[in-house]
């Protein structure tokens, strides 16, 4: 069988948005809108490719800057696509270049920025730094496996050594929340303020969905009120693995003192405090693993963290990673030195969902369920034709179909998009957003 | 377009022998034949493909006991064909599981056994160890590469991100040498015992290959005649970067001033002692970087070595790393942890250079022209059709066929397994060889 080339003629970088609830964190709360960037990459021979990304102004800036240097590249030619973006991704376009940073809560440039303790690009001072190139190239990578799979009539996870499980368990991802938007009627889940609010949350997430795992979302509230929050899960689901992450909140001391009381409760303890050294102390003191998606978020920090013993579980994410084989050499990396392996979570849409589960399918030193805000989302907006993803049991079967398994919805897109341009947001700001409601909030770390 | 399944149907396993020069190491000489095992891979849907590796009798046993747990796997499930591979290949057959070792040098079990300073495994004292389940995963891997790419028209170069280089470089690799074999006539190259012959030797291979770079196989002769060779290298060809491999047969402080000897004439010096300890002491004292392909041959070798800054540039070879998809993971991890790559070579036949022709092209951190021991084969001793792959400029062309490129020639493959069994040679065994020369020969190191 002879195969002609599928070169990249067109890129498309459409930014949309979809509704988000009250979602707290230690640096603020969810806007009403979350933002995302879809990809469309189609080649001469008429097949085209998806990819989704963050959607800040400064990342949609490079991702066009990029998307214009791929024209003529052919879709298995990935690592050609990986030295052009990189040519390009690291130079002008905005400037701040962690707009889009990797960390949910740290996603937030502008009001870090303004703080007073951090320099004002937005990068220095910060608890993580992605790598720019990578963050950008994720979309295209994507988008090129997409084709690939296509072409030859195989899933993605074939194309990444074939499936390992035909499952990917996912986990509840509970926040605390208000009840609503400041200034709208309360939403479907009301607000999530202390343990019995924090239950009753999870109580009907995992009815809903079936997850078999829990991760609570802290660093909002202080570390007694998220303890007791914890062991009041523990108590209503005796069997789920639980998991908590602060964001790198909680000074050492707080770290260790909320490791100790949380021993045999949680399966490993999220950025409880920020930064390699920090987290290497809280890592000799407490009984449970330390899992980071804050500190080691690039492969440069693997030796440090390695070195230190800083970490025990990476949670791995393909957006920030630089796409779905990186994120395989992050497992074997992982492998190699001995660290666990788990899946970070930003908002996302289907396009998102579909490449973790393709990945983490493939991926066989995966050994935790992954996060996702999939519940979070309203089920009409998306941007893929509905029907592909579905959990069951906490669990989304790996789509057999050729490619991603997704297929785009253009009327969706369209309208996403038209949300995106109606609603005002091009940079989230979780921390201005809720300066609205507390003028002095302050959310340098360590907030106890 | 859907595509089928290509499912393994039939392995076939065929210990090949081919006639091999009496080339000198710091363990004894080659024997006048040299083993290797070619692999078929037989799909269902009437594809095959093709792998090379080691042809010792252990490692041949092994790949029979693994050839048999392949069948129904899709050659697209890489990871299963792994599982199915290392669930087989660290029991049972044969017991001494380094008979078939990663260094050219230290291929000899048997001898080595037979050493009083290491134990009678084979296994235990021996300065270096690759897995088991990665060396017998190679050529199954390879094979299913080989069919992938047959069965989507694509060369393997793009399964693994696509080349990056259309030419792959290698290097004119040296070697002391007796004029022919014990009782035979000398042979085309005749005797290089000094370094006026290895001059010769070179200007003739670098003339017919046109080689860019050039290695010495060293640790036959005292250190002092070593670098007075390496000196009359330079004077001869002064823009080759050239290198030096004694095969760990140095002491530290031996090794210690032949870095400071060789400092400005050799881009690394190989594996000049043995173990992490010792290569680590060598690297703080030395100028030049040091490579290994012996201390850190497995991917848990490899935190060992960084956290000792030991060696500066690994030499991969997918024939021990696990094929070459586990190579292109090396690949990064060397990226991530800032070492050099290069690429180590056994006595090998065409699918061997074909996978590594691939594989080098695909890899964008190879920074050194690969090791091939190819000049000294005769050109009708190989199992591949002719003409594929050719020598310019001391470079391969990348095939832009599908799969490996290479086609199985065989008649050829029927006249090098009579030849294997006509040559009574089941394991390598450099030192009982030599031994017959000089009876009270002991390599264990330091020899100098």
């Amino acid at each position: 069988m002879a195969e002609y080339p599928h070169r990249i003629q067109d890129v498309r970088v459409t930014p949309v948005a979809f509704r988000d609830p009250p979602l707290l964190n230690t640096v603020g709360v969810h806007e009403p809108f979350a933002l995302r960037a879809i990809v469309e990459v189609v080649t001469d021979s008429g097949l085209s490719g998806l990819g989704e990304t963050y959607g800040d102004a400064a990342h949609l800036a490079r991702l066009h800057k990029a998307a214009l240097q791929l024209t003529g590249v052919d879709v298995w030619h990935t690592q050609e696509v990986a030295r052009r973006v990189a040519a390009v991704a690291d130079t002008g376009a905005g400037g701040h270049g962690m707009s889009e940073l990797a960390s949910e809560s740290f996603n937030a440039g502008r009001p870090r920025a303004a703080s007073p303790s951090l320099r004002g690009d937005g990068m220095s001072g910060m608890v993580t730094g992605s790598r720019t190139a990578d963050r950008v190239l994720s979309p295209f990578e994507v988008a090129c496996l997409d084709i690939q799979g296509k072409a030859i009539g195989r899933p993605v996870s074939d194309l990444l050594g074939g499936a390992v499980r035909d499952r990917v368990d996912y986990s509840a991802y509970l926040f605390y929340k208000w009840a609503g938007h400041p200034g709208a009627e309360p939403d479907e889940w009301g607000a999530a303020l202390d343990p019995d609010q924090l239950v009753a949350q999870a109580r009907r997430i995992v009815d809903e969905y079936g997850f078999t795992a829990i991760k609570l979302k802290g660093g909002v509230f202080p570390p007694e009120q998220e303890v007791a929050a914890i062991l009041a899960l523990r108590e209503e689901f005796p069997d789920h693995p639980l998991r908590i992450d602060p964001n790198g909140a909680w000074s050492v001391a707080t770290s260790v003192r909320v490791g100790e009381e949380l021993d045999g409760v949680i399966e490993y303890l999220e950025d409880p405090t920020t930064g390699i050294a920090g987290m290497a102390r809280v890592a000799r003191a407490v009984p449970m693993p330390l899992a980071t998606n804050m500190c080691v978020v690039a492969f440069d920090q693997v030796r440090t963290a390695v070195e230190e013993d800083a970490v025990q579980v990476v949670l791995s994410d393909h957006h920030f990673w630089g796409g779905l084989n990186r994120s395989r050499v992050l497992a074997s990396v992982c492998d190699t030195f001995g660290l666990g392996l788990s899946m970070h979570s930003n908002s996302h849409l289907g396009i998102s969902l579909a490449a973790m589960t393709h990945l983490a399918a493939a991926t066989p030193n995966l050994g935790y369920a992954c996060d996702t805000h999939w519940p979070w989302k309203h089920a009409a907006d998306d941007v893929v034709v509905p029907g592909a993803l579905a959990f069951v049991r906490g669990a989304v079967a790996v789509p057999t179909g050729p490619g991603l398994g997704v297929a785009l919805d253009r009327d969706a897109l369209a309208r996403l998009h038209e949300q995106y341009l109606s609603c005002g947001i091009t940079e989230r700001d979780d921390t201005g957003y809720y300066r609205r409601h507390a003028t002095d909030f302050d959310p340098t770390p360590p907030r106890w």
